[in-house]
């Protein structure tokens, strides 16, 4: 694995320990800044897309005040560099918990596609992708669509 | 605007157009090339990921071959131009008609991440990841997250 993949990978499980450990300090120091008119994004997943750090920020202080508990497990990563950007794929298995206990957990799979740039300050994430995965595996397969 | 986004939002009116007309030589054009183990990627709305242009275009000939009608008015189209790779979001207002008629319309809101690469042929699409707008309008005015 190349220098640079590797500190890709790095900072996209940082971002995801960020959302566990609702740490919006890091979450504000893995992303990158706006540049002029050229903003940041971010779509989560059954949302529109919100543009700009403000409001990306904005959107995970707001996910994390009411997230109780929530754990990634990531798959299937998959990091393609292209000169200073990269482009990683993964999907995001999702366990969280409402204030209930044990009784509330739910699972849920989500595919990421997150953009990172190379910074000066080293790779910043550009853009964060999260749809939701709502055809099961037996439709892909009956589709025959499945690798 | 610069001639490198009238050239990317150019190939991006071209993959849309492509789908509306069903026409694979068109969007076969419009891929990229896989790198070595950099493969192109593609989300569509609630599907898992598909890697590498074959699956990719696979996909494309069986949403084609399966789609009657289908229309996108394109808004808040934006491009982020990042050396030789663009990230172009916008949103995918669908209308799509079964084989009943009129009586089958239905209409339908993506949002898409578009990345384009540069190459010497043009700028080509390396990766699109659409994913279903679930949340209304009015529940994001709700929780103050709409710009």
């Amino acid at each position: 694995m190349s220098v640079d993949i590797s500190a890709i990978e790095t900072v996209n499980q940082a971002f995801y320990t960020a959302i566990e450990d609702a740490d919006l300090d890091r979450m504000t120091e893995i992303w990158a800044e706006d540049s002029g008119d050229d903003l940041v994004s971010c779509v989560h997943p059954g949302w529109s897309l919100l543009a700009g750090r403000a409001e990306v920020l904005r959107s995970w202080a707001l996910i994390m005040a009411n997230t109780t508990y929530i754990q990634f497990v990531l798959t299937d990563v998959n990091t393609n560099v292209l000169g200073d950007v990269a482009v990683l794929t993964c999907v995001e298995n999702i366990l969280t918990a409402g204030d209930e206990g044990d009784s509330s957990f739910a699972a849920g799979k989500v595919v990421a596609s997150n953009v990172y740039i190379k910074t000066a300050q080293g790779w910043r994430l550009w853009m964060h992708h999260g749809s939701p995965v709502l055809q099961s595996d037996d439709e892909e397969e009956e589709g025959d669509l499945e690798r």
